[in-house]
């Protein structure tokens, strides 16, 4: 029986390109996401195609229950080992007034409870097994607010909090958790292309991603998100950014 | 009409302290606490027989409306050009299985969605105005989670976000966003007093408040939370530290 | 006898005015610079005038034994009481080619080794008479390294932890060790003034300077400078930053 | 021609095991180390025994001029691809009293002024060549500043700012600066087994080295520190912490 790398937020950015590399080195991808079966099809279809094993679980993590069953589900497939957490808050900027209270709620259950819940069904699986990896895909809201961000920041420093409490715990008890700071904009069609259009997408990928790789390609982010599931338990890596070489830092601003 | 400091979580600690000093002061002191009308009736009349000027105002805070309810009650006092906020999430330490989602979440709501609401209803007002302050009583948990924090670093961290995307929205409207980290044990029989028992606070407040003062003593801290109210617009502090000069900062360990 | 004040980098805007501050709090000012010894009479008789204790000490601060002999120096006039490092190593933006050995080296000199020599020699008197305090006048160059700022950011960066560690060493024997971070342009004619040009800076005065504070005003800066002097020591700050109200926090981007 | 991996600080604990693993990948490893030319040679011949390429260099780093030449004297060997800033400032805890200002100074010649002289002489080189690598091995004493640590932590802090301003300058140009905080004890016989004797270090070992991976290894930390060199472009990490899975977190205390 493979061991699962579930991949919670599983669209064809960094969650599909994840997915597919922990299925390349031999683990089974279970592929979770809101909506869009097809994608979804698509995603697994795309790893069995190269060799992997791969499941698709459409499951709106928000609502009772649901995460709860999914990992019930998915480890029935075979015991989660890994599992990457890739569910964000980002809609965009929006002021104090056009934030409605539904949305602050609804950032903050997908982006921390969603955490919270995930850990307290799985984690005793994981140290029954004598551990396991929880890799957090975040964003810089979880370090610095900007405006226009109210849900996503408080969502996301929360969850950067949430990391830290859950890593003080389980650490020493064999579960691995990392929080990947990903500083930029990711050259993912589902996410990016859709907030810009196809014109402007096509546009910014011609520009910002410079010779292809202004952008941060998913692909080779997988690569340390890899890395870092792999690490000797005596050389854990907590937080990590990720950036493409041609950007500015978060903390930098133009001279 | 006397301009309007509420405290929103007003006990016999910072809450009450800083009313105080805001009703010496010259303004009306409005304290709001969920429970104990005997106890906030003591802060009150302690104000009035100073010649200050408060009201005392039972709320809780995370009933739907409520705190909707409450600044428009206050603002029938006078218009609120400050509030303290000073819901905490401290419940104590928790390991992750004796933490229930709604525990979780109960934590969120009073520490982080309760500030989101606040801002929502009252910062129109203010800016109408010209202008306001909004103080925040934090903890080292919004910078750091220690193991058993979970409910409180999440909404502390997601709190701490928040604060500075209110401020860069907000404050070149005018209006000044003062996040304060506590980092240590305030001399408070409420909170503290409570949590330790009669015998363990007197011991405590006898060794660890050498002289009186290796603990952090509430109305010394008042004088800051007053004086960052006062800071003219072109030099506002934002965020700041406060903690007994017996103590060790929270990024320190003893040698 | 008067207890002193000895600011360290008297200039025209944020040393002058905390100097002047004190002094007319009922503390002699010790105002120490370089060079400009017109300038620095200037700022000792508009002291006087105003029926303050003020005396003026040329010190080139970086030469060997120069801070050890001004302490000693100082000490004849009163007890030090408060000191204000004010020394900084902003020389603008230069590239690495254009950033030499001995400008590297002058930076950290000037703002980091200064400080240490400082403690070094005062800590010990302060620590005989019970107490006294070190204001540091810091920038976002300390948390944060921007391009072209290699000398400043490398001096500023270990300045701050220089801090940290004489507060964990020497805050429960008395010393209050306040690092502010000042996080946007002052109003000072002496540095702002002289780096832009008259034409130019007039011209940010009235743009920037938004109903004059929109950039930081000394004057109002030496309010909190004053403040956290005086904090009881159940309650002191260690670190805090200063904007106006207009300006961007150095971690938030325009959206 | 094989591409180089310059490691300077090359011990037999972090220093050598990177140099070791560099040179198993297919790079000469240039081994640079203060004093013991025999332990130098035996960790060269280790690595030509496993068929690897590697040189030994014993230089002062502190010495004027010094790593200008040793850069010049490495890149006969073939191009400086990777450089491992492995020289730290770690003396053990010292009173303020007990540090000399030469000792101060000594630390910051090392760790940040090394590092700034290097970058002066080897990032040209590099930027011609479009680009190469630089690995820093660093220390919480960057983060935070604790009792003791005065020269440590203020030239680790502003080292950690300067390769923030070289980042800033720098990654665009295709040099990849990468800042590794080490958050533990590492297992390293020149270092820590020094600083504790052979009886301490054996029994530590033992008992926190449990089941041997308890100190950081660092033969295990050297697979990160490849990782890092090996992200493509795109997705470059500039920082991240590296400790052992049953070591607490800095900013953690026992609850």
């Amino acid at each position: 029986m493979k061991k699962v790398c579930l991949v919670i937020g599983a669209g064809a950015g960094i969650g599909g390109s994840v997915g597919k590399k922990f299925a390349l080195e031999g683990y089974h991808a279970a592929l979770c996401r809101r909506s869009d079966a097809e994608g979804l099809n698509t995603l697994v279809e795309g790893i069995e195609k190269l060799g992997g094993s791969a499941s698709g679980h459409l499951v709106n993590a928000v609502k009772e229950g649901a995460i709860e069953s999914l990992v019930e589900e998915v480890e029935k497939i075979g015991p989660i080992d890994v599992v990457l957490f890739n569910l964000g808050a980002q809609i965009g900027n929006r002021s104090l007034d056009d934030t409605a209270l539904k949305t602050f709620e609804l950032g903050w259950q997908m982006a921390c409870f969603g955490l919270f819940r995930l850990a307290k069904v799985l984690f005793p699986l994981m140290e029954a097994r004598g551990g396991g990896t929880v890799l957090v895909t975040s964003a810089t809201a979880a370090v610095r607010g900007n405006a226009g961000q109210h849900s996503h920041a408080a969502a996301m420093g929360g969850r950067r909090m949430l990391c830290q409490t859950l890593n003080a715990e389980y650490a020493s008890r064999g579960i691995h958790i990392a929080h990947i700071l990903i500083d930029g904009a990711v050259d993912a069609p589902d996410t990016l292309g859709k907030m810009l259009g196809p014109e402007m997408y096509a546009e910014l990928r011609k520009t910002r991603g410079m010779e292809h790789d202004g952008l941060l390609l998913p692909e080779k982010m997988a690569e340390t998100y890899f890395h870092v599931s792999q690490q000797h338990r005596s050389a854990w890596t907590h937080e990590l950014d990720l950036r493409a070489f041609s950007d500015l830092a978060w903390w930098n601003h133009a001279p």
